[in-house]
């Protein structure tokens, strides 16, 4: 499979992820926290789906397209290990990653950080989506819509 | 529509158009080129459907993933409006074109030499397969494949 065929795939789990999810967390308060806001698409598509909610974005640098940008309260910039650190239970209902890079050694490293601040910004219930694998005790893996492969996204409740 | 909604119906469309052109173009001599190396994805799909064609692939700079990287002979790094010129008559079965920004008043100054390099680039009855539309003398447009909206993709050929 090409890698383009693969990302296509890999954006349509994530979309339809969220999808799914989306009416699962109605009934928890808390924001949605996107990890890695790129340049916005899936923020757009999370502020469709929650147009209610605070969504607070997380980034190195501001690179979103215009239309796709958090107002300023809503855009944290820094390295998002660090940054995120400080939202640590806030209790969000909802959180996205999609900072995988693709290289083994790379990912190795977020993975030393990631799960745990996924597992501590979660309310209890709340719901990580995830592109790269989350271990966590904290973390209970959730079945996969229908149709997506395991492996091509990764999906949690926080216990 | 999401803006990640808007992406996947692209990248679908890109990938369906290139899969049906490929059997399409085998009678045609000439290379292969990709305007706008990217990240390789892409490329990584150009190769797999045509494992026997020289594929030429243009950028600013070379960003692509490692093993979607082109040998050296067959990256030209620069300006693609420039160094593209230089090809223009190489005779190439197939150009594909992804450089559209999302924004109007870059992709209109792109408009002002992408349609006559890519029609320069094209042997007789090469086909054209762009992000943006080509409005040229020598570039007939084709039907897209079922299921593709019209304006989503562009496909040509040229006469």
């Amino acid at each position: 499979m090409s890698r383009l065929d693969s990302f296509i795939r890999r954006l349509t789990a994530q979309r339809d992820i969220l999808n799914t999810i989306a009416p699962a967390i109605d009934h928890l308060k808390g924001p949605i926290l996107e990890l890695g806001l790129g340049n916005g698409r899936t923020f757009d598509h999370l502020r469709e789906l929650f147009p209610d909610r605070r969504i607070v974005a997380f980034d190195r640098a501001a690179l979103a397209y215009d239309h796709s940008m958090p107002d300023e309260g809503n855009l944290i910039l820094g390295e998002i290990q660090e940054t995120a650190q400080d939202f640590v239970g806030i209790g969000a209902a909802l959180a996205h990653a999609d900072i995988g890079t693709g290289y083994a050694d790379k990912d190795a490293i977020t993975l030393t950080w990631l799960p745990q601040v996924m597992a501590g910004v979660l309310a209890s219930r709340g719901v990580a989506i995830s592109g790269l694998p989350l271990d966590h005790a904290d973390l209970e893996p959730l079945a996969l819509p229908t149709g997506i492969n395991e492996g091509r996204y990764f999906l949690y409740r926080r216990r």
